[in-house]
């Protein structure tokens, strides 16, 4: 037991013997999420929390609004977990059950609790309502359970704790739970979780493949804390460096020299760390260089600007861009007619010419010119997915990439966005 | 057994006793879902596709890169259910551990494939690359396994059947997952599914607030079959119309006079139904009245032009844009300067010019300008989130909106587009 919780804690007995390892685990609860209406934000919320607590999320489980299946899922919770955090199912309807299933699990009668009532009863007349009496059931209880204020809605959360156990239930509307987690819940799981914090630390690669990072890190990934880890994805292969350690500092010290190794191994292909955005990365090059970028975009339509405009500040680098959809409209932005007609819109000559022009035009230090064929038809005879790309700047013969990338239209432009942007940092890398 | 099903399908032997009421339950694999650090969308995809199929899933479970767990969360879903869908995990590294989850849950050896490490190596030199070794577990299979090709990437699925009961292994990545549902999963589960079949219709709505339409549609809520529910979206408030019946057929003629009805009562609010998107049904109705548009972009920085783009066939009726950032280019393509310098860039009269200015240097019969300021920091002392969205067309004297919507760089961007959207829709219903 903590006796320092039991001392800061008014609220809840914090008296809690398995706090020094807390094994956690969520059950988000709704038909709605078995049938793919709604996506379960609410776990990767508490997922996204848990770490800094110290605590390690094992398992993860969504149910509908079903007795037995929710009961099932909470007892085999309470075997094998010490802390179960579930949302959704506390409303007034017959098919919220979560009361009525942590009941069933825990064999505990339910009853309804006077106090709560008046409370309940007082939030709707506050808001020049009659309660319904369906609502009534909001206010029911078991023994082991305490009720958490949910000023946001009806639905109060329980505190539920027996057998050295703990378990929080939650209301699923996000903004109910958010408010409850970081008012009530997270307070309190702070002070009983002493079995320290994980910290990660990423570290964001481009232009090599997942097995190639794999093997050149490869003794690094035996490493059990920090552990290693790699991950392929949408902007290039991630390298993540877990640490678990009695503080953050702690944390912080066990990943430093992994992270020096990583990065003496990987070099240059490291364009970020952690929540970076390639666009803010090199948007960031640009900055410190005091460099200009401007842009002409055929097949992506204006993604790769969009894109470089996400990044707070961009008005410092970003000249502007154009979205040149037809021929036509690349003639009259200053793209060499002539080239157009011997290689067509979708060539590597006018994906050239085209930054070029844009970069003279909004005297920019570099243009970038992107056409292809985005689908779904193919164009000038050119299969879908075909992509030019290149980078004008005024001291080299500027830079290209060709290539085919034979998928949906969305992700034929992201793809592209992606490697426009690395092509601007491979030449800003030189800067 | 059902005959026909292994008449049809060549592939794989789709004798399956269990296929009259299949019980599904998915299963993600990777510690970065449990860590928070991704939102398990997978898990959703197939949710949503399953009520089709008639197959009921009944649990959805997330579980980390960690053997004993994953062969832990097999082992019982093997029990409880008949048919298992996993994603993840199929990888190349260390930490890709679920063929020798389902290896170990299942008892069975695991073993490398002569014939898929071919294809596999094949996959590699035909991107002129030599395939790291650590790749060729992606070529182990068990005895009860088959493999599903993946031409998106280098994991193959797997396809287990044994004791009446059929586990599928698919990637993590979507663009995979997604494809190897829809080309090879989903068919083959609809020829073993002979449960009656879920279908819903949804209809999408504009310019009405989510309580008016639940008060518009209010009777038909309380139809059972089909099932009536309303839900608030980013592109507008939703009604879905659901319906259960022995076939699709029979499912549809039951939405068929509700959707009717709701039509009916909703009018012009609806503006597309089930997966069409805003753009997308902006830009058939440009395409039928044979008009275009074209755009001038500050704060949105160029996602209106790549949202109006995302629509295949958008070249068409888009005329192109301009992603003006600085005040100097605006006046540059045409922006009188007089206004300018007498509103601040970000001012309704700015965007009115902008839409002008567009629509006469581009020849396109609607033009629409966005000015605003997307932040982090206030422009011309106007607060973050202010936000003027103007259309401009030959006949009319135009039309403009101005708001503030105080929120994230990229949710004020996403709104000011879905409003740029709604403008020009209305202004073409009066066509």
């Amino acid at each position: 037991m903590l006796p320092c919780a039991r001392r800061l804690d008014e609220a809840i007995d914090l008296d809690y013997p398995g706090a020094a390892s807390m094994k956690a685990e969520s059950i988000s609860i709704g038909t709605e999420i078995l049938l793919g209406e709604i996506l379960d934000t609410n776990a990767q919320y508490i997922a996204s929390r848990l770490p800094a607590l110290g605590i390690d999320l094992y398992w993860m489980t969504q149910v509908g609004d079903n007795l037995d299946r929710l009961s099932e899922a909470i007892r085999r919770a309470w075997d094998r977990s010490d802390l179960i955090l579930t949302t959704g199912g506390l409303g007034p309807t017959e098919d919220d059950l979560t009361r009525e299933a942590i009941a069933a699990a825990l064999d505990e009668p339910l009853s309804v609790d006077g106090k709560m009532e008046a409370q309940l009863r007082a939030f709707f007349s506050s808001r020049g309502l009659v309660m319904p009496e369906r609502n009534v059931k909001q206010a029911a209880l078991i023994p082991s359970a305490r009720p958490i204020a949910n000023p946001r809605g009806t639905a109060p959360g329980w505190w539920v704790k027996r057998d050295g156990r703990i378990l929080v239930a939650m209301p699923g509307p996000p903004v109910e739970m958010e408010r409850m987690w970081e008012e009530e819940v997270a307070p309190r799981l702070a002070k009983l979780a002493t079995g320290g914090v994980i910290v990660s630390r990423t570290l964001k690669t481009m232009g090599i493949g997942e097995g190639s990072v794999d093997e050149m890190v490869g003794p690094l990934l035996r490493s059990t804390n920090p552990s290693v880890a790699v991950y392929a994805k949408a902007d290039g292969v991630h390298l993540r460096i877990t640490a678990k350690a009695a503080s953050r500092e702690e944390a912080q010290r066990l990943i430093a020299p992994m992270e020096e190794e990583a990065r003496g191994i990987l070099g240059k292909t490291i364009w970020g760390a952690d929540d970076e955005t390639l666009e803010a990365a090199v948007g960031a090059m640009l900055r410190e260089r005091g460099l200009s970028v401007a842009t002409m975009e055929s097949c992506t339509g204006g993604l790769l600007a969009s894109t470089i405009t996400d990044a707070a500040g961009s008005s410092s680098y970003f000249k502007g861009g154009f979205v040149a959809y037809t021929g036509e409209m690349k003639i009259a932005l200053g793209v060499d007619e002539e080239l157009v007609r011997r290689h067509g819109v979708v060539s590597q000559e006018v994906a050239r010419d085209m930054a070029r022009a844009v970069r003279e035009r909004l005297g920019a230090d570099f243009g970038i010119g992107i056409t292809g064929v985005a689908g779904p038809e193919p164009l000038e005879d050119k299969p879908v997915g075909t992509i030019h790309i290149a980078l004008d700047d005024p001291d080299t013969s500027g830079q290209a990439i060709s290539y085919t990338f034979a998928q949906s239209r969305a992700a034929i432009k992201r793809r592209a966005v992606t490697t426009a942007l690395f092509l601007l940092r491979r030449a800003l890398l030189g800067r």
